[in-house]
């Protein structure tokens, strides 16, 4: 439900219809939408909306649209300029590269990684330290210390670092490392979890599960955004289909799908989305192409030696080959590359 | 890795081989077989298994036939006499049956449905109070209070209770009240609170997730059972496919595909199974058929007030009728109801 | 669109009616639901059926309530006693197996298989003749000569038979040989077929396609209907999900919301519904308990030396054993087997 | 198996070995590849390519890699040249772009269509004759009279013609009137209709499957090319996936996949892919980035009266803008618009 304000709405007339909201026990969001300011309440019951329509200061209500009335390309709350990390800007005119290895492994080859990708061209380092993994005894990561090797890569190169969060306990030591807060696919309805990313107020890039659908997407959105971070980037990284020629079935729809829903910005990632290294380049075009606002990139100085994804990672030329391939696409849809 | 030992191996020579394996980061895991000891080393790598081969008080080093070593059929660990949780006995010839709401919602509820389900033969008593919701703004459940009435109604039918955690936070508070720990399908692959219900010592409920594979599954089992926690029992409760004519696929061919794979007792959940009332009982009795070790039905005594999943609650009448119609269809695949 | 007739609808206004119909190229159907007469006229557009409003002898004008009109449980043109294959009516109280050799492969091969499947109780010989392979280079079945092998191994045994047709230009030959006609999963969308088999008039073996939503079986079924030929025979055989641990993903549920929608008979067939041996029996039993009205099971003397199918085929022993367990499910759900 | 030749192997060594392929029941083709004279066999067994070694004539036999061997790009019939349909050449530096509306609806529908189209850059006008529609009481389109519309409208604007076949029997009549056969998702599996269009001998456009695999796709084309037809295009236009947002899911990652497997060329179809007329652009210009051969595009002069496929259709408006942008991003892979 959305209440519109008349335009001499008293500041008492407002704080009384948040009360009425808040009192039910639901959340309202005030905001401001070409010039007039509204009042959300997400979830309100029509009898509360009939009720608020008589209030006075209150000039309409609205049925509201969709179930994620905040990240909803109508709603509040919008990032006017973006998602801001670092000198990093998701959802402008450039595109934006987030490159690195899939875990942090050694000192030596996150350091060797962020030169690579710094010099071709990308914008942030990502690097996994804590690792979601399907068996128990596969690599799980190097935890904290990878988290330092990350931030200190980082550095070095002047790029600002992303990196997956898997547990709520874990938000806190993540955060002090990290500029951009990753939430994978294996947790992207781990409920938990975006309340913590979302109290804890860093840049987070939420990515889509690989059995959700656009809507469960925008939902795990919104329950970030209602814990009170607006600044959320999406990410299409394949979905899970019958055909297992792919590792994943990369959904280029969902971009432009995505950016007609909502006003966060959608990135893409095509290494998990299809899994091969030799197909990557492919994909990752053909998102650029489809609209979307930025790329995830797995790189490694060595693929084959890799503790983790080596068959879906990029070589250094590899990588490189792939960033200067990118601007003409990018340019044609009235974008460009940083 | 599996070293079968000689029959003559001294306490010392074991103590040398699992010296070995943990030194390279290894956990080592000891039990018997047909009467034989033998030392798994899940993810042992080929040189630390010809290694072993050379030590004095083994026999033979077989390769690891699976993943999942610790859930497998040949694995070690087996829970004996299936597993209890109070007077239930998951896995052995009695089907057992959990029943109740989906959320627990007032005192009133929680206790009438108990009494219901406890009167049609139920053995367990079910009943959200962390509820995981697509949508920040469902009915989130009523938390540490819904815990407090569940365990109260529990203990006034003599029914043991189980019912879902959501964090690893919330672990303990749970445990505290439940006698049994559900892990929902959104979090089969969170991988920090298998760990958590792992380490606490509580029997675990595994649901499978909607886009997990067979394999998947048993290695989520497999994290809960490596953490020191044998007691799991696993469940379908429908996977996500391309036909939406029903809320979930459930997927029967599953209940035998696991049980020739694994010791762990299989369970069904036909109600998110499918999702329409008037279809649970025939993919419960479905279910029975196939060789299930028990079910989990939701149950509201007026399912059209149900704060959430009423469209698929049987009402007590519904119960009454279904638990009736079991037994036959149990004793003639050689089990009985309770 | 369906009119409702007056009780005392005269034959010229019946025809009269029926004109209207025809006319904008549209079929008429008249039947008779609770004693009254009514004349369908599926496809009907808003205009004709207000125009028919006003017609004399038409008490009412309905709107269709769904695009399987003939199929749908409401519906007309219902086959009263069931789908008759000789001796075997398909939608009574017994339960009917049919059962043989995916491929009639040898003379030999189809009279031993035909005699092993009707001592242990099948009341159908099956066996394919024209066979439909993904690869062109994978044996393509015996065809005319395969139809007589058939045929002559089920008039030995007293069984009718069931074969597949793959094409309308071999609609003629194989009704020539065989009682029932069996269109496969992978031609549920040869409307070309489907209409063929309508017109030809044997009984229909109708396989949900793969990939096919329960909406889209029953509107293949209404192709048949249509085209004149009521006795429709649905099978359940297994879906495309992202799990290929089985062959396919058996989708149980379909069994009991079939039954819901709609009159014709709906039987499984588990042999292809999960692809594995040992699992076959299993998902038989589920499939029973799930309300199916029969089963279609691959039986082969000596499966290992099978040209197709050999993995999931029943040896004759399985067979008889599998046969032995389902008269106690049938008898607990209200049925029987023969 | 593969056969490689002496390079002295005389016309009589030759019949030799075809004879003895043949006289098992296999096929043998022969052909050329990099200057040497080779003899596949599809689906030879291990035995006949043991014997062939010894032959006088044959200077290797080497086992096939995959089952689809004339497909395959390690394969022979390769039509150099790509497939050309009139002047217009799939598989070349050209991007080919067929448009046209779902189904011929009146002469003047078609033929304005074509002029649109044509002028905006189309090399082939589309434009169904025989639909396939899940419902029999959906507009089946116009049949002969369809083929003849569409013809004159191809020939009064010059453009060559594509429209469906769904039926071995109407191969004839859409050849004498069509310029490119296609065979449809729901027949892809339809193997009479496959060997049809390959014994006839027009150029073929391959849509994939709705629920088909890679494998399975090269397979179907691999039927055709048997039947003695390698002329061949392959179309992804979307899966069918668990999500529903859009009609399909377009698996982008498919056209580089096939690329790299097959010889053959391979061109998107957006507007079944998504299923939105909005998004279908940004489909497109994906489909180019990823490294398609063409598009099939759905353009109507009136979305909102087209009787079928009306919401998925593009304006004439809609589509001039399309052809505009994606010559920037074709020859940015390399490519570029006719």
């Amino acid at each position: 439900m959305i209440a519109l304000l008349t335009l001499d709405c008293s500041l008492s007339e407002k704080a009384h219809i948040i009360d009425a909201i808040e009192r039910v026990g639901l959340r309202a969001h005030l905001d401001r939408l070409e010039g007039r300011e509204r009042i959300g309440a997400p979830g309100a019951p029509a009898e509360l909306a009939r009720s608020l329509a008589t209030f006075s200061g209150v000039a309409d209500v609205l049925p509201q649209e969709n179930a994620y009335a905040l990240v909803a390309r109508s709603g509040g709350e919008l990032p006017e300029n973006g998602v801001r990390v670092g000198p990093a800007v998701f959802g402008g005119t450039e595109i934006v590269v987030s490159a690195g290895p899939c875990a942090v492994e050694t000192a030596a080859q996150i350091e060797e990684t962020a030169q690579i990708v710094a010099a071709a061209g990308a914008r942030l380092l990502r690097g996994g330290a804590f690792k979601p993994r399907t068996s128990p005894y596969s690599f799980q990561g190097l935890g904290e210390e990878g988290l330092e090797l990350l931030a200190r890569a980082g550095a070095a190169t002047g790029l600002p670092v992303v990196t997956e969060v898997v547990s709520p306990a874990e938000v806190e030591v993540v955060a002090e490392h990290a500029d951009m807060l990753q939430v994978g696919a294996r947790n992207m309805q781990n409920f938990s979890l975006l309340r913590a990313v979302g109290e804890r107020g860093r840049p987070v890039l939420l990515k889509r599960g690989m059995m959700s659908t656009i809507e469960e997407l925008l939902l795990a959105a919104e329950y970030v955004v209602d814990a009170g971070n607006p600044d959320v980037v999406l990410c299409e990284r394949g979905i899970r289909s019958f055909d297992r020629a792919t590792r994943n079935t990369f959904d280029v729809t969902a971009i432009p799908l995505l950016k007609r829903e909502t006003h966060l910005p959608v990135i893409a990632d095509p290494s998990h989305g299809c899994g091969v290294r030799e197909l990557v380049p492919h994909v990752a075009r053909a998102a650029i192409a489809a609209g979307a606002d930025g790329l995830m990139i797995e790189v490694h100085p060595r693929p084959d030696e890799a503790l983790s994804d080596g068959p879906q990672s990029l070589t250094p030329q590899g990588f490189r080959e792939l960033m200067a391939s990118l601007d003409p696409i990018a340019r044609s849809v009235g974008r460009r590359m940083g």
